[in-house]
């Protein structure tokens, strides 16, 4: 620990991989391209989860659980979505010592083997809408992988609906994208950018995809989640259809939704410095952490009394508070420790603050100290995470908005995108050659046509073709 | 639904699967031996997790994520350990298009890749104990699958634990198993039996396994959690060393333990009945259902007023409720339905009850029913609640009771297997030609030899050879 990580102006990427070992987030496993999440960043994707899940169950779904093989002729039944899988699956071969009739995939996402499933269970208006999500680990066979951004194998969600209508797809949709922007800006104090996909960069069968895209530290963007109307894609694919109120067969209309692990990366990304993580207050494990400052005996006993009762003090109003009470290491250390790992507030207690009454609280961003008093910390530390949770939010938004070029000039977007390497909103016609000469010239990828864009008039231009523009289209490099 | 299930007595085999599919717990898979978890059973798995990781919390464990994929050379490293899994694995031998240059082995449980890890993460005393949990899917290729009890992918935990040394890992391995205990005795309202696994039955690679064993309703003994204390083997086999407080170094000593989606298995195969599941009050996602009676508009309005005040009562004491608003079913079906649920307490509100400031109260075991009044419904029902948990744990011990023969007489014991089919608590003098001996006459297997049992006295001899008996020691046909 404590020796420091290289600095962001230096190199972003090395200071993301130095954050990630240093803050012990995760590790490199022996197998190339899988990762371990270790204890502490898997707190903070428990924390995540519960967030989504809580979300999700308010608004109807249920978790159940689908099998990780899927059978390789079950992937290849809808034909968009084999392509877009089959090269980066990882399959089984052998299993208790045979060799197996049929090869079985890992699911790299479970459409195939759920749609399989519903086509039992649905056969009436009656089965639906049917909510389902799963909590999953899959597997997609990637060639540069980044710990937390890109692995072979990550954890996520995959929301998986069916419904009698296509306009109750689309809502289904676009509301389980909403539950995303909140997640994203509520919980991880990152503003996204809402939008459709492209027909070039919409998921393997979907009708439409929808996008939470965020900027990083690095002013590249991040897909952060995911949800898409399937139509009745893989209703057709699978052969489910339903009777309808009229007592009509019809394909079943479906929509699917993830976020996963990455989500940790956007975070570290989004908020992170040169001394390391900087975690919003809604998701860090540890919101408070108490440092005990003593050199004797005599005082450790009055300062570990003062240091419980403001732990309690702060427990009763369900602040997440961890006590630092290693005394292998200095506090200096500690102070260290815990700045790279993010912790919102660092509360420092020693003989001259019993005297006192009180305890210093020094902020994670921006490093102010304040001081409360022991017997009232509570609500006054609550309103700092508040204010932290707000502040952390207030900044990437300026940045984002700092980094944001809108223009009709091809030759201002090809310098901004090489220049500031920020987000481009420009006119487009639609048409992927555009997406295409742009992403030749510049890496930059159309990542979403946004909810909330300014309207486009008529004589608006494609940026590249001139042809006349139909959308704002927002371009950036991507992870 | 509502057609019934084969009953117990005619084929207890075919009643647990007609069990499941009518309640909606799972469903098969088109893999064959995977299984779907559908919402229903997914929720018992979600309150049997729930349980369980806080008190893996409240005892000092994190959780983490390893990868799903295990060098095929790992798994031979511990001798032992690669002898009992290696014939079950399943083998990705392709990735990306490719074959790969050494296969990689699906988790059958994940001692080896974590163990390698530590390897990382382990120098000094400093760092010990290391106490990590993962909850994940698991891979073991089965030849005679059945749903939950024994699936090829399996949901489970994982507890993996460093300690400095052996005692620590002896008293960490116990601390894990009671922590089984307790939520099969105070949560799934099932007695255990606890104590030691035979060297015969005992975990690949461990110096102690010990196991928790449950009745089921057939007579036969379920292994529901087992813990082990792997001393330092795997340290051995993965040279993982520290530095002791004395500078020297040594082998760090480890501990294992899991329950996995078996206990919902357990779960219906302890208390269920000829109506289908019964479930203990603390593990049903529903406590109480709420059945809305009525013939006419007018009816239905009051009535619904009442149901939605009861149900804001029920939820405002914490009890999990659900009101049964479905218009497409009658009441008789919803009654049905819910039995072979297992939902503990059926509420129904009708005019009449309307009129009287009532609710009738049916309880899924034994059909008693009891009126509560609107208003003061909460505490009644809360302390029914506790009434049904307690009696289910009290019938099922009464069970296990009654169909336990202690004994010193081999006949006795062959006789009582065939015909009751229950337990045999038996001395024994440790040899494995004992367990052969059995096991190949009655199908009964060591099941362990338990924790309190009763003393052995010095002139006991083993059931079978008449050797000096060192235990007692408990045989019965197993899942």
């Amino acid at each position: 620990m404590s020796k420091g990580v290289t600095k962001q102006s230096e190199d972003f990427s090395r200071w993301y991989t130095d954050v990630i070992q240093k803050a012990e987030l995760a590790d490199y496993s022996p197998v190339k391209g899988c990762m371990v999440i270790r204890p502490y960043g898997y707190a903070i994707w428990e924390r995540l989860q519960q967030t989504l899940d809580t979300m999700f169950k308010e608004t109807g779904h249920e978790n159940a659980y689908f099998p990780l093989f899927i059978p390789q002729s079950y992937l290849e039944k809808e034909a968009e979505h084999v392509e877009g899988f089959a090269p980066e699956t990882a399959v089984v071969t052998q299993g208790g010592g045979k060799e197996l009739d049929e090869p079985l995939v890992i699911r790299p996402t479970s459409e195939t083997i759920i749609w399989a499933m519903y086509k039992n269970w649905i056969s009436s208006y009656r089965d639906l809408p049917l909510l389902i999500n799963q909590w999953a680990n899959v597997v997609r066979w990637e060639m540069r992988t980044r710990l937390f951004l890109r692995t072979t194998e990550f954890l996520w969600q995959e929301g998986h609906t069916a419904h009698a209508t296509f306009d109750e797809a689309e809502e289904e949709a676009r509301q389980m994208l909403d539950i995303y922007r909140r997640t994203a800006e509520d919980f991880m104090a990152i503003p996204v950018l809402t939008g459709s996909k492209s027909e070039r960069e919409k998921f393997a069968g979907a009708v439409h995809t929808y996008t939470i895209e965020a900027m990083m530290g690095d002013k590249k963007a991040l897909q952060a989640g995911t949800s898409h109307n399937l139509g009745q894609n893989f209703a057709k694919a699978f052969d489910v259809q339903f009777q309808n109120e009229e007592n009509e067969l019809e394909y079943v209309y479906a929509t699917s939704w993830g976020v996963s692990t990455r989500l940790v990366g956007a975070l570290i990304m989004a908020h992170g410095d040169d001394q390391g993580l900087v975690l919003p207050p809604k998701l860090a494990p540890h919101q408070v952490v108490i440092v005990p400052i003593w050199r004797n005996e005599d005082q450790k006993s009055d300062v570990m009394n003062a240091v419980q009762s403001l732990a309690t003090e702060l427990k009763e109003q369900n602040i997440r508070v961890h006590v630092d009470q290693r005394e292998t290491v200095t506090p200096g250390f500690k102070f260290n420790d815990w700045e790279m790992k993010g912790v919102p507030l660092r509360a420092e207690i020693g003989p001259r603050d019993v005297e006192n009454n009180a305890a210093v609280i020094i902020q994670r961003l921006g490093g102010e100290k304040s001081t409360v008093t022991l017997g009232s910390a509570g609500p006054a530390v609550t309103s700092l995470l508040d204010t932290v949770q707000e502040t952390m939010y207030d900044r990437a938004m300026q940045f984002r908005t700092e980094h944001t070029l809108q223009t009709r000039d091809y030759e201002e977007l090809r310098k901004y995108i090489d220049d500031d390497g920020g987000f481009v909103l420009a006119p487009w016609s639609g048409n992927a050659d555009t997406e295409d000469h742009i992403k030749e010239e510049t890496k930059a990828t159309l990542r979403c046509i946004p909810f909330e864009g300014p309207d486009i008039t008529e004589n608006e231009q494609d940026i590249v073709s001139g042809e006349p523009a139909k959308y704002w289209a927002y371009f950036a490099r991507a992870y």
